[in-house]
């Protein structure tokens, strides 16, 4: 293998004007195939002509604000709620946009969509009827007559809806008749009058006085008749362009800005569908599926309705809606690309609202490929898994001044490579285990100057990509036998992520099983509950369930079904191993507040059994141990016969890797089984738990924290609990190491997990295989590995 | 005042038979008056005869075992529901016992008993039909059906009811039809066959082979019969008791214990009315409140129903039925002993269950005094809030070998004097607000032999107790105008405690805030949530509601009462102060979890906001803290003429005592309001934070740890709150010293709370009254002080 692997290809350079010399030269040193463009920046003639494929990226929903202020009412809306207010007597006035960033909406009063306002008494949880309200327009909102005395900021900013902003922001309703005492919210539907990414994007880049950008609407025909003729129009323009790239379709994920800059971020949702409302929407929906949605089925009293917790069925119905109209006009769009004898990309990210790349209809709108911009491993596995052509991921850092909360990347005090190695190093542990075809950069390519430290990374980094693609082009590297299941309310439709990037989403516990799970050996499935009660269980050796109580990853209601915690406690009792982190199965009800703790043989107590007495929480001593726990211990997975060597050496090494895992202490954990025992412990407050039940086991875990190190230890505390010894696979000594075996090509590859230098020993079966040291980063691919 | 306080009396001292002479030298050193027995010791005719007055203790239901065995069937009952049993066919056979103490259980079934036995699906949380049950009697469970492994230990102890037990081991129910992998358990009625204070006292004591006691129930007609002569009885053959002491009524609090000793303990709940049931009493309540009481009502899924949880209204019936029964049968018996020319004093512990000293119709029973075993200053005031005449208190440590959690006391490695210092000095707090008549010990006096220096602690301990009970007879000391109510589910019915002993409720908050209550110079009021809605809030400046969510301290669905939520929201708004700790207020389903967040500013994130941006948790730079939360902040009260002295000092002074509370940090919480401002926190995790409301406001704090410090800084923050200065009263600049001003009699007392000597400077309205220097524990008395 080593050697052979090409040395240029699978690799997208953002291009930039004015800096064709720049481009050319780093295309070459990156061996580039494609140039592309990106928001704010344009392909001069000369890269267009320079012989690499050509990307171009274009958002259909947005730049076309002629035909915006031509059909303003087609400009995309979302519901809001204004923050509770207080009523003092029984009258009350409420400032509808007070609160929000008046530069990305509008208050939306036209006769058809006030139909859909509600004014709601938020401490009796009751809808105020209509005729006890009165909307006030802009400047018949009398500021005497409010209740809260915080003034409003002036709109200072000259934008193209300026006019309608100063005219919507004091709009109010008058209410009457009230319960004193009792809080108040309007909810009411709202224009976007700033696309989102591109309000970010002008925000963080300091674009000035460039026009804000308007989000159109495809609900409406006419928008849909405008795009059609514009996509025709665009690919008869740009007849360079090899490669369509959507950014994405149509609706973006939910972000809604406040109006202080103390609160700029009010919601930001990768996976809601808030931002597709409209009233067309809504009457196309009502006739469609036979019931109306109200705002209140949108605005979920002010929470609005986030991915992290599951979905009712309206909140289904509305998303296979909004799905269906979305491949609908997606698929024509990219037949129009087609028929221009064109590829069509979808951007994974920003407006992929609505296209859902692992749903049943995906295909239907027939992309060539896929592009999802990563920071993580679990973002790789979750791009590798569309069914598409081509695979690419976007690396980090962007090529912007700055990243991450705002710090400091190609400008001073940033270390661009640096940090590119670090995002390569967390991404690469899962492109050995899932067939990504090509990686990229986006931004401005002369930000790059000042860094040739980067460039170099970057191109020592696409070298490791095409080795490992290689590898992986000539067929699997060796895995387990042990098959792992996540199981969670979103199952296959969003397997791998949650909701946005790791940091966005790092207070999930499941994330950071997600990320372990991408760079590890296992196969790895993700089920909803539903299709828990029909798969055959059997299949996989290992079931996870984590989250907090009532979460979309814990499962929620979906656990009031008495099926689903019945055919898991026969699996488990079969041989199955029920690993749960946090507070898995969690709901309340029943007589455990987790439904599948006669498997876990842990509970937590929500305040009932405060006066109970329970198993002490400590570890035992080792003859106690052999009496009670071990016992059964030993019959799992008939180790009976093994009974003192296995079954003790089993439950003191799950001891030794919890404890290694440095997991938090939870509070209100009770052993519900003498059987129980504890793996790891502080003060008596439990931090992990084995219970053996049948055949099989429940883990319980406190949580988890993604490291190189716990990954390792997640992958050895599974293979101990399935019966999988560990030297199945050559495996690392060094756990800041990892090493991936590929048997058609005999190529062991052995990677530094840590940008520091490593030191590591590959061991297979026992014996040493090979003994390594690695640069900070860096991977060594060892070509006819004696394994 | 000072050495006019009478050096005898108010002290009973226990005696003990072969001890006479060290009974009467120990009388005279401590200044007692009054010679009492305990369980497990007796007064010869020398000590009866020695001029002391004369407490006799007595059981009523214990110690009747020659009528228990002729009458099996008045022996108390319990519910008990076997642990859950996963179902792995459609068989199943249950053992009733199993990991039950059999000591202290014995299976009745009889046929009118085995019509209350319920068998439940506690996966689909169903009850199971009758027919789908066979009881199976003794020996007739073959261990071979069984689903469950655990071999059931041998009844290895002789006692009375030993082939009775042997008899009701093996006990099972067999169940058919069952859906497999579902989960079962039996709930049946069992009598107690050991008396659970004497089975406490004969373990912890050591008693061997003497018998066990066994309960009898009042329930029954017979048994009354026969207590209403025993007493007529015991009066004639004890002429010399000048006071019965009643230990207590009839039912005790509930204790179960379990087979393994690693889990003695399955249940302990000072408050809970479940040891009250008997099938006479099921009959009798379904005739009087036209609705039955079935096994679920107590069970409640396994849970029983804890004191610490909100009381449903069956329960609340079913203890209004249990304390009318107490307290005819009660008042009879008192009746007796003063017919007999003896008082009857109450001992509010053990078996008080049915007396409620402070329900509206304790006065029937006419006791003369009420004895309460303390070792915290809330159970000083829970004890003084009783209408009797006298009130004593049972200091500690008990005159046993062995203390709480089996530590050494009376034997070597204790250190009784120590002991008793340090428990005094928690007592003591109180007891300078709270009129207290007695003092006295209980147990073993011979175990003082060999501890002198704890023969002399009492004495100064008797010393202070007469001095500070003289000062408060002469009128109370100074107290602030800041009115404290504290509200919770149970309000004035428990008033100071929550459910036993601090060390037994230490996991609750409310319990810390209680003692520290219980030594300030606050009136303090208890509601419960009906009456917040009748009463006239305004009477308090503070309403202090402290909790986890759910439980009876927080209130649970008492706060899905709409008018609950804005009464107190009025009353905030018109300038009172809301002091929430941990979860006050929460119940689900609504905008908010905490439905004062109004009011408090912040509120608890259950996963619904968890893409919601908030207002940054983080300390503001006082000029941004001045133009927000300042303002507002500085209304509260009228000071807005003061507003950048007084406001800022004032936000400043809560800062600092809120730090220094070392509160812990509670996840999940966020700033609902921008003017919420915050007092506590690290890492952005909050611990504390204050919300202007109206004239009023909201604190929130995570929790509250009870020591003298943190007692001073919750008086402070108190006071600053309510805008009454500190310096209204007398004040110790060293927080772990106290004093407390008597205007009658001008002494002013200043005690160190801790067991080190400590230096402290009193001052009064800015102005050095006194500097003292005090003894480890000790207390002086400054009379005239210049106040």
């Amino acid at each position: 293998m080593v050697g052979k692997t090409p040395l240029t290809g699978g690799f997208t350079i953002p291009g930039e004007s004015g800096y064709e010399e720049l481009t050319l030269s780093l295309a070459k040193k990156w061996g580039a195939d494609v140039v592309r463009d990106s928001d704010g920046s344009s392909l001069s003639e000369e890269l267009l002509e320079a012989g690499y494929g050509v990307y171009s990226t274009i958002c259909p929903i947005r730049g076309h604000n002629a035909f915006a202020r031509k059909h303003p009412e087609t400009l995309q809306q979302t519901f809001l709620m204004t923050d509770p207010v207080t009523a003092t007597g029984e009258t009350l006035v409420i400032r509808l946009l007070k609160g929000y960033f008046t530069e990305q909406f509008l208050v939306n009063d036209a006769p058809e969509a006030m139909r859909y306002w509600q004014v709601w008494d938020r401490t009796a949880e009751r809808l105020v009827p209509a005729d006890c309200w009165d909307y006030l327009p802009a400047g018949q909102g009398a500021a005497g007559e409010e209740e809260t005395a915080a003034g409003h900021p002036a709109a200072g900013k000259e934008s193209a809806a300026g006019d309608r902003m100063a005219a919507g922001m004091e709009a109010s309703v008058a209410l009457r008749g009230m319960t004193p005492w009792h809080e108040y919210t309007v909810s009411f539907l709202a224009y976007r009058i700033w696309e989102e990414i591109s309000m970010y994007n002008h925000v963080t880049n300091d674009w000035g006085e460039r026009e804000h950008l308007m989000p159109i609407d495809p609900m409406y025909e006419e928008v849909q008749d405008y795009l059609l003729r514009w996509m025709e129009d665009w690919c008869a323009a740009n007849p360079k362009t090899t490669v369509v790239r959507f950014t994405s379709m149509f609706y973006n994920f939910v972000w809604i800005w406040g109006e202080s800059e103390r609160r700029r971020n009010r919601f930001t949702d990768w996976g809601s569908y808030d931002f597709t409302v409209s009233v067309r929407a809504l009457e196309k929906f009502e006739r469609r599926y036979g019931y109306a949605m109200e705002a209140e089925d949108f605005i979920h009293q002010g929470k609005l309705h986030v991915t992290h917790m599951p979905a009712d069925q309206k909140k289904r119905d509305w998303m296979e809606f909004i799905c269906d109209v979305t491949i609908r006009l997606g698929k024509q769009l990219v037949e129009i690309v087609h028929r221009h004898g064109k590829q069509a990309y979808l951007f994974y990210d920003d407006s992929w609202i609505g296209t859902e790349p692992y749903g049943e209809c995906f295909g239907e709108m027939g992309f060539d490929g896929i592009i999802k911009c990563v920071f993580s491993g679990y973002e790789v596995r979750l791009c590798a898994g569309v069914a598409v052509k081509t695979h690419e991921i976007r690396l980090h850092p962007y090529l912007f001044p700055v990243g991450l909360n705002n710090a400091p990347t190609f400008m001073e005090g940033g270390n661009p490579a640096r940090d590119a190695l670090n995002y390569w190093t967390q991404v690469r542990r899962a492109l050995f285990y899932a067939p990504i075809q090509r990686i990229g950069l986006g931004g401005y390519l002369h930000l790059t100057e000042k860094f040739p430290d980067f460039t170099d990374t970057i191109a020592a980094i696409a070298g490791e990509f095409r080795e490992i693609r290689a590898l992986l082009a000539e067929g699997e590297p060796l895995k387990y036998k042990t098959k792992v299941a996540v199981l969670h309310a979103w199952g296959g439709l969003r397997p791998w992520t949650l909701s946005g990037h790791f940091h966005e989403t790092d207070m999930h516990d499941l994330i950071h099983i997600s990320e372990a799970l991408s760079g590890l050996p296992f196969d790895v499935a993700f089920l909803d509950f539903s299709e828990a009660k029909t798969v055959d269980l059997f299949r996989y050796q290992v079931i996870i369930n984590a989250g907090r109580a009532g979460s979309a990853w814990s499962g929620g209601s979906a656990w009031e079904d008495d099926a689903l915690a019945a055919r898991l406690t026969e699996w488990a009792y079969g041989g199955g191993v029920f690993l749960g982190v946090n507070e898995p199965s969690a709901v309340p009800g029943y007589h455990r507040y987790f439904r599948m703790s006669q498997v876990l043989g842990v509970d937590l107590d929500t305040g009932d059994r405060v006066c109970h007495g329970a198993w002490p929480i400590e570890h035992r001593d080792a003859a106690e141990d052999r009496a009670a726990s071990l016992d059964a211990m030993a019959a799992v997975h008939g180790l009976a016969a093994e009974r003192d060597r296995t079954g003790e050496g089993r439950l003191e090494a799950m001891q030794k890797l919890s404890k290694s895992m440095r997991l938090p202490e939870k509070q209100h954990m009770y052993l519900t089984e003498e059987t129980t025992a504890v793996l790891a412990e502080e003060n008596g407050i439990l931090s992990a738990s084995v219970h053996p039940f049948g055949k099989g086991m429940g883990i319980w875990l406190a949580g988890f924290t993604y490291t190189p190190q716990n990954a390792r230890a997640l992958e050895e505390l599974l293979l101990l609990a399935a019966g999988e010894p560990q030297g199945s696979l050559p495996v690392t000594d060094n756990p800041a190491t990892g090493c991936v075996y590929y048997p058609k090509s005999g190529t062991l590859a052995v990677c530094n997990h840590t940008l520091a230098p490593q030191k590591t020993t590959v061991r297979f079966g026992g014996q040493v295989v090979r003994t390594e040291e690695i640069g900070a980063g860096e991977c060594v691919f060892a070509a006819k590995a004696s394994i």
